[in-house]
């Protein structure tokens, strides 16, 4: 089937090349003309407006958003809304919070749109591996653009799902990222811990390898993790340094509403925040209290 | 190659049979005659002694000891340094704690014999995939072994490896299941804020499902999850109360003595330790403070 | 001066009465006409509509809030709002969010009333031993209130300050509550640990006592904690429960929004969230994972 | 009465002082000749060898030791049981670990002299303000004792107690410091997201000074943040960096031992092993997994 891409970055161009080696029609558009011009060289059709986007689908349109989320996806949605007609289906692919887009939806299809969520995994492997989707919203769109979905997962079958309604998409996906977060917290300690270890000289990308294969955590993140110490087996260059994109912070603060705990999700997210402090104001708290009711010795920067 | 083994539990007999189809001899025992008679009516060999164990092998021997962690290791090697000569080969394929392991290695070395240390990962799993293997000890017994090891192992070439001296291969095991207890508190908690989440009516069976195929969270442990959660979608007749068995606090307090801050993993033992607290005190210590100094009510048992 | 105080629950009826005590005429509602009477018979006065309340103060009015913090406040406001004339000041003393403080003040201010919010710490205590005062906003209405707020205080030259703008005030309390998590969370570990360690037969309330005199940990908290120990040493009768106000989440949130790792203070949430969740999902997803993995016995409910 | 006191350091030397102002006998040594010729101008006696302590006191004497906790501890017992006679006590007044403690009991115990622990707090201001004082061991010494503990707690019916049998005013004053690391955490995590708050201007200085009366947070350590924040309001030319020196880690291995979640003890000990850590590793890895999968971008060193 026809579908509009509107986002080729990283994730979006990917996308657009898996849906055509399925055989489907992708028209897509980015502000980036190199982008573009780039998708129409590998027997897509990249376009430089919305304006074309739409008048080279047939209707009823499906218009996927792959773009940054927040006020990048309510610009884009405000475009399409005048330029889409009764019937059409906009899908939010990216890593939106999912009251916006319960927001969205309601104010979509008051305008007799449609209005798809589909949290969507798989990062840069996915034009190989096939992307995890994670779909929220009203069934009968959900149902019309099953092919984009079938073409889209690892399998026709399988590493996709109509998950609930609008927003279902979206927060599962959100969880996805809250987990992930504690997963790779919970490797990178204990590879920090046996590369403290000294007198045992281990290597740890000698483990990294062992693990892949009949123990208990295996895993894909652990695969990557294995390749890139192939690659980098002492971390040189990297900075100590992680930055956080909203996914994290927003599942716990869900799960405090919820009067969830989840220490480990939040506290995989605490040590993405210590990571950014330079000069620590928390620990120099402390040294100066310490100084003040013990006279110890504080280390003077 | 020839192969004694001691502890015919849920691992060892998996184990011997994994050999056998390998085409290895193997003679076991277990105080269990139960064990050892199945044993043997698997095409192994069972006996109901150590000495008979002994006597069934040929020099230089190899026993593999898969008995639980503390005291039964120690008096096992001291009834087997006994009956063993110089060049035979005691291997603790358990979950012994790295620093006994060194300690036991410097004894039964100092009396002629050889001691391996092998974590071994796999569950019951292990039969058919294969375990993973942490090998620690001297190069020359490690070498002779090799056999074993490559039958054990998943492939001859994958999950396996000598990852140092002696300790190392119980090291690398103990923060491996340190590791373990963060990526399963990490799920744990991710389906506790979506079953939380009642307005969207997730289905927790059907998203575990989803993410095996193309999302970054796919695992085994997520996998075994997926056909848990298949089995028992609302986990009835669970207790809230989780074990556990050592490792993950062997893990907890190296990190310590070693000065690496391990929050996450710490977190998940600390979270264990928290299910297993019944009418929790420091829950109601705070209970009395909010009524000390806000007349905050408490709620009365 | 004259103050109106809306609101004679635990906090505001002994504000009044503090008043009282230091001159000042009070007038109070509440819905409460068992309240309002009793503050009569105090010796301040007790009305029973808020019209009544602003006609028996003279402008400019200054009128205390102290309900509930959410929309009670905004309900009440609103009434004020068409009670009270240009330069009348209305005064916040609960745990409101401070985002909606400086909402509130835009508001207020923008139909010529005067609006201060006042961060107000002490609890039960606060009537003999002075409330600590935490105060935003302008800086006219604050200065015109000093009388009141140095009657409120524990003496008028301590436990009160003008820290900042509008919703500074708020703001500050909102930490000191975070805060006050933390130390309560704190003690209450520790206090079990002593009570743990069976064998040493430790009493908990004489080692509460000793600290309170020359030790490091001594505080407040802990001279209330040693009073409530002296009336109920096991803690008989009190449940494994706590509830959360408020305050501490919106912590926990705004250190995440600041980029600030908190780890204890959110931890001491997460630990109140915790008692309140009832046959833990995430330890039973825990058991069933451990099940799946290692054949481990799980504990049948 | 008649103490014999080795070790002139920062504790000993102001409980020297405050012993004698109490009108006691102090013998004191140390290896620091200055400390002891600054102890007889005092008006104590100090003296350069420990036969002369022994000689200066008359049977059945009290030796209180005031040493690093460790080697320094065994080293100066060994040296006293040569020098002592049946019925003289040695009491071990510095943070020794309880286990080390009830071991050194038995041995001393063995041969006739009497051992005490004594958990000791109070750091700089002890002199002042007096010390408190958790005492563990055997009845009859202790209460020989009483003069002694009497004289160094803040008044003779306060601050201190026999709280146990051996090793119970070590484990007592071990949680002690346990607790006291979890309330040094929760203030400054507070005054961290109160100085990250920009836009309100907050002055961290002011604020300590208003908790410190009413407020539900006041403490002896608020007490001293606030006349720290006095000298220093900006923590200028402090490191980030904060040592640890026992008492807290054993505080939380003891914890596991004792199948005791205590997340905030732990974590506010996990924070100190964080803040020596340079060039964080798992920081590191973390960054390498997240550009594995994601492609996201890493920051070079």
């Amino acid at each position: 089937m026809e579908l509009g891409l509107i986002g080729l970055g990283k994730m979006g161009f990917n996308m657009a090349e898996r849906l055509k080696l399925a055989g489907h029609k992708v028209v897509g558009f980015d502000f980036n003309k190199e982008a573009t011009a780039k998708l129409t060289q590998t027997g897509s059709l990249g376009v430089n407006s919305l304006e074309d986007l739409v008048k080279n689908l047939s209707a009823p349109r499906a218009i996927w958003i792959m773009v940054p989320s927040g006020d990048p996806v309510d610009q884009t949605i405000a475009k399409l809304e005048a330029l889409l007609e009764k019937g059409d289906t906009i899908i939010d692919g990216g890593n939106s919070n999912y009251k916006d887009t319960q927001r969205r939806h309601a104010e979509v299809t008051n305008k007799g749109l449609e209005y798809v969520d589909c949290g969507t995994s798989g990062g840069v492997w996915g034009l190989k591996e096939g992307y995890s989707l994670m779909i929220g919203g009203d069934k009968a769109p959900v149902e019309r653009l099953r092919p984009i979905f079938e073409a889209l997962a690892p399998s026709p079958t399988e590493g996709w799902g109509h998950v609930g309604p609008s927003g279902a998409g979206h927060f599962v996906k959100m969880v996805h990222n809250g987990i992930e977060y504690g997963l790779m917290q919970a490797y990178a300690e204990g590879f920090s811990i046996m590369k403290a270890k000294e007198p045992l000289g281990l290597d740890l990308t000698q483990i990294s390898h062992i693990w892949q294969k009949g123990s208990v955590v295996r895993s894909w993140l652990l695969d990557l993790t294995a390749a890139a110490l192939d690659n980098n087996p002492t971390l040189a260059g990297l900075e100590a340094w992680v930055p956080d994109s909203g996914e994290g912070r927003w599942t716990v603060t869900e799960a405090i509403d919820l009067n969830i705990s989840a220490p480990v999700i939040t506290e995989s997210l605490i040590r993405r925040l210590r990571s950014r402090e330079e000069n620590n104001f928390t620990d120099r708290m402390i040294s100066i209290m310490r100084g003040a009711f013990g006279g110890h010795d504080v280390k003077k920067a």
